[in-house]
Parts: C-alpha cells; sequence; structure tokens
C-alpha cells in the first residue's frame, strides 16, 4: 500500500525467516565479530584474487541463510542483490551460482535496502513467496576500482571511510515467525554539491536526512516511534552532520537511539578514519547485528537507512559531484 | 499476481500511457529513424563529454515521454533506470535531474524489461500511481569503458555488435488509454561457457530461450499467443541460436514473428558487424518502434525479451566466462 508519495506499508508484512552474515579478519576483530555467522582468517578467502573472494562472501552468506531458513533454493522465487563492483558482477556471478530468478540492483550501498524494501512489497503483494536479498563489498576490491589497490599504501584524510569486508544476506517469506517488515521509503538523489569522494559521510548525509524526514511524513510518525534508527553508512563524520540536520528541522534524537553502521561495526582502536562503508557493512549490520537484537527482545521498531553515494571513478574525474540516495526500512519484532 | 516461480499476471493490467525514444546519428539514419521522437546530428549532442551526451540522451528521453503524457514529473512516484556505465552514473545522474524516488537497477541491456516488469508490479499492485522506467546507451562511452577508445580505430570480428547510441523511456500508470503490461518473466542467469565479449549474441541466447519456455510455461501459453516476440539485443548471430534451439525443443517459429532490437534498428548497408545492442536499443525499439505499431492497431500482443550480458571487463580479464540473464514482458494493444 502506497503513502505519500514513495512510501509503501504492509499490512500483511513479510516475515524475515533467517538471514546471515560473514565478515573478513578486520570485522572479526571489531565490536559485531560475534554477531557475524562465520568470519574470515584472511582477506583472500583462500581464492585467487579479491574479486573472487567477494564473490565467495556473497555466495556464503546466501548459504547460510538458506541453510538457517531451511528453504531450499529451488524454492526461493527470486534474488534481489547489488555490490559496488563494476556491472555488479559479484551479484550477478552468484546469481549465476544459486539458479534463482534475478533481479540485479543498484543504487551503490542503499542497494541493500532497495532490495528488503522492493523483496517485501512483492511478497506482501503476492508477486512471490520467498525472496532472498542480499550485498556485499570487499575492501580490496573496493580500494582496487575506486581508489588504489591497497599495496600502493596511498594515505587517506581522516573524512575518508574504510571499505568494509563484509556480506549479508536474509530469507523473506510470506508467513512464519521471526522479525517483520512492515514498511519503506524510497529516497530522492539529493547532491548538495560536494565531491570529494574522501568525505562521503558528510555527501550523504543530507539524503539520510530527506529519506527520514519523507518516511516520518507519510507514516505520519515521530522519532520516538522508533527504538533505533540505523544508517549505513555515514560514519561519524556524516552522522553527526545529519544529527546536526535534523535538529535544525526540530526533530532532536538521542545519541544512542541515531546509530550509523559504520560507526557501530568497528572497534575505537581499529584505524578506520570516519569509519566503515560499502554495500556488505548495513547488509551485514542490519542481517547479523540488528536482527540479533530484535529477536532478543531488545529492540521492537527499528528504519535501516541505507544510504548511496552514487558517483563512479569517472564521474570524479570528471569534475562531477556526488548524487546521493538513501532508502528506509521499517523492521519490527 | 505470481505465476509459477517467476512469472507476474497483471489483471488490472498497468497502462503505457507516453513512452518516448531519442537516437543518435548513426540510429536516425537506420530503420527506425521514423519512429523516434528526436534525432540528433552529432554523438556529442553538443555536450563536452560522450558521457555527458549519453546523460543528455536519457533526461530527453525521459522528458519527452512526461512531456507526452501530460503528467508533471512531481507526480510521478517512482523512476526505475539503469544503463551500462560503472555505478550506473547515467540513471542516477539523470535522477538527481528529475527529483523522482529512484531505484536503480542493473541486468545490462535486460535493464529495460526489468524496469518494465518491476514498473508494471508496483503499479498493478497498488504500489504507485505513475512510474517513469527508461534506459540509455551511448556508443562513445561504451567503447571506451567496455573495448578501446573509438579514436584508437581498432577492429573487430563479424560477430560483434555494435553499441547503440539511443535511449527509451515510457510512462506508466494505473488508468487512461494505451498499450497495456499484462504480464512479465523474471529470468534466472544462464552460463554456458562462451567467454568471448565479441560474440555475446551467442552467449545471450540460451537465456533468451530460457525466458520464453519459462513464460510460455508458466502463462500457459504458446508461441502462436504472440503477435511478435522481439529479443533485445541479440544481433543476428544470436538469433538465429535462438531460433534453432526453440526448433531443438520442439518450437517452431516463422522468422518474421521472431524479431531482435539489434537487428531491427539498423540498415543491412550500416556496417554494425553482427547488429546492434546496448541498455538503449531495446528500450528505443519498444517505446519507440513497437508502441507505435500496438498503437496502430498491426500488433496485437507482443513478448519483449530483453537479455543482458552480465559481464565486466575486469570479470573479461580475470578469463571469467560470461553469465547472461533474460526478462520478459507482455505488452498488449
Amino acid at each position: 500500500m502506497q503513502l505519500g508519495r514513495s512510501s509503501w506499508s504492509f499490512p500483511a508484512a513479510p516475515v524475515i525467516l533467517a538471514s546471515a552474515a560473514v565478515g573478513g579478519p578486520f570485522e572479526a576483530a571489531g565490536n559485531l565479530g560475534g554477531d557475524f555467522d562465520r568470519c574470515f582468517n584472511d582477506l583472500w578467502l583462500g581464492e585467487a584474487s579479491f574479486e573472487k573472494a567477494e564473490r565467495f562472501l556473497l555466495q556464503e552468506a546466501c548459504s547460510l541463510a538458506l541453510e538457517k531458513s531451511g528453504i531450499k533454493k529451488e524454492a526461493v522465487d527470486f534474488f534481489l542483490a547489488g555490490d559496488l563492483m563494476n556491472q555488479i558482477v559479484t551479484s550477478s556471478f552468484t546469481a549465476r551460482e544459486l539458479q534463482i530468478p534475478y533481479l540485479g540492483l543498484f543504487t551503490a550501498c542503499a542497494s541493500a535496502m532497495e532490495g528488503l524494501a522492493l523483496g517485501a512489497f512483492l511478497i506482501a503483494n503476492g508477486g512471490a513467496v520467498n525472496i532472498l536479498t542480499g550485498t556485499v563489498s570487499h575492501n580490496g576490491t573496493a580500494e582496487k576500482q575506486f581508489r588504489y589497490p591497497t599495496e600502493y599504501g596511498s594515505q587517506k584524510p581522516p573524512t575518508s571511510q574504510w571499505t568494509v569486508t563484509a556480506a549479508g544476506a536474509a530469507i523473506l517469506t510470506n508467513a512464519g515467525q521471526g522479525p517483520r517488515v512492515t514498511g519503506a521509503t524510497i529516497g530522492r538523489v539529493i547532491d548538495m554539491g560536494l565531491s570529494d569522494p574522501f568525505n562521503m559521510g558528510a555527501a550523504m548525509a543530507p539524503a539520510a536526512v530527506e529519506t527520514i524526514m519523507t518516511h516520518l511524513r507519510d507514516f505520519n510518525m515521530g522519532l520516538d516511534d522508533y527504538d533505533l534508527i540505523v544508517t549505513g553508512d555515514l560514519g561519524a563524520i556524516g552522522r553527526r552532520i545529519a544529527i546536526d540536520m535534523l535538529k535544525e528541522k526540530g526533530l532532536v534524537i538521542a545519541e544512542d537511539r541515531f546509530l550509523d553502521g559504520g560507526v557501530l561495526i568497528y572497534k575505537k582502536e581499529q584505524e578506520v578514519f570516519a569509519g566503515g562503508s560499502g554495500c556488505g557493512c548495513v547488509a551485514a549490520v542490519t542481517y547479523g547485528h540488528l536482527l540479533k537484537r530484535l529477536q532478543e527482545g531488545l529492540l521492537r521498531k527499528i528504519l535501516v537507512v541505507a544510504t548511496g553515494s552514487l558517483l563512479s571513478p569517472l564521474s570524479y574525474q570528471q569534475k562531477e559531484s556526488i548524487p546521493c540516495v538513501a532508502h528506509g526500512v521499517v523492521i519490527e519484532a
């Protein structure tokens, strides 16, 4: 059911029957290592390239989610996935292994919630019974593609973010026990003219705020209606800007009720500049950490706002600013 | 309504209220130049780069479709778009200009029908009233990104395809007059082990056949139920393989009822090797040429099967084969 222009509520709310999160060694050593289903102790995952390692991460998250759900992959109607690689090859090669009808998505890190929102819409409206959705990122592939191979040892400013090596996947279905997806808001592209790819948190914060404001208006809710709003991934700088922007609009939220996946995932002593980022971060934080807290009764209702920085290395080289988008999904215990 | 595993039928069939196709000079000189709403007489479209030209093409197709529909962009709920550029920047920058809530898609050239299928599902199930969907490609940007800048003059084998400089866009709505989207089938990824990016038609043909077979089974239809099946874009070689594969499965179809966008778009004397390709080809052929024939009563019911070759230059360099997918949409007069 459409609310406002770009929100959906799901009275027949799809259930997240199972989910899985997997991570690399740096993520294992972070704050949420214990919430991951599996962590790998080297960045290569035993593969011959970082690209193959990234693929393995997504496949592993999907396999584990399927296994935990008890649903065979032949019974899954659609696979909705995206990643940061050019032509989202990681998702497409994973779709080849899964042999599940495939809807490829891309709004950078916002792809994680684009998949969950569209998947929930399809199930809530009789377009599917079971859906698998997931996203992934890998530090080695992202550094190589977007910046420089890590072997170059190029330096970064403190505003930059650290691409997370992780994947998260979820099995959505039309019945059963588990957290429920009750609503979603699809964002507009917001571009405030920032063009520094080493400060994407600042670029993305206004998109997150825009989607949160639209969401609250469409659902006629206030910030207090949510136990937690989790963005992914603004990092420490973007999160601060988002909190300030919300405050300017008269929306004051407590620090501990406005969290960010990129801040949550690593420990303070881990040197990740402004925090984590990448398609796999918000997915692993949501499908590993947050769903566990919903299942344990520690959270009742949350809004996950995945933020995407829609630049490419070429658009940056051609002096374009960074268009950003955020998609929000409501998950209830 | 779900049919089989991966098909949807739309009893309340969304209407394509208006559509537009725009093309470059080479496309203007082709078979379908007269069906385009606007053609440009240089490949740069007056812009400073091919990337900006590609963006202009998609924006122009969207503007023209909006204008013809009489619907203001503020009344459009979602923009579903994709393209071939890394991180689909053309679609994202267009979404920034449009300021319509944005769902970015990528299954290469299959994105065109992924957008139409998802858009129709959203409208048919009350998730949106008006949707804008479109895709684009540009010969200059695709050659540069996937092969070599055209200025290098590198040679190609006769199995290769020519990236079309064109865009197509459509306005879908829940009421009114126009061709209707009555069903869709989302494809699985098929990879027969082919790895030659200069013969993508052959790589994609099995995916097209798989989706057609699934579609006919899910809808309990035969080839004769369609006036036309149009693939996009297998080119001459892929089309021949698809016809042969269907025949082997006992499905014989007349040559003039199984067409391909990449074959249709250019004249025989235009030197395009095996035919056209690119996200903009099937979109421009569908939203320019085919919809006109449906509106004129020359066609009653067609199945458009958009085929995507899901490789990247990197996956090719890493010796991977080419995963392919095809999404089919039924359009009726």
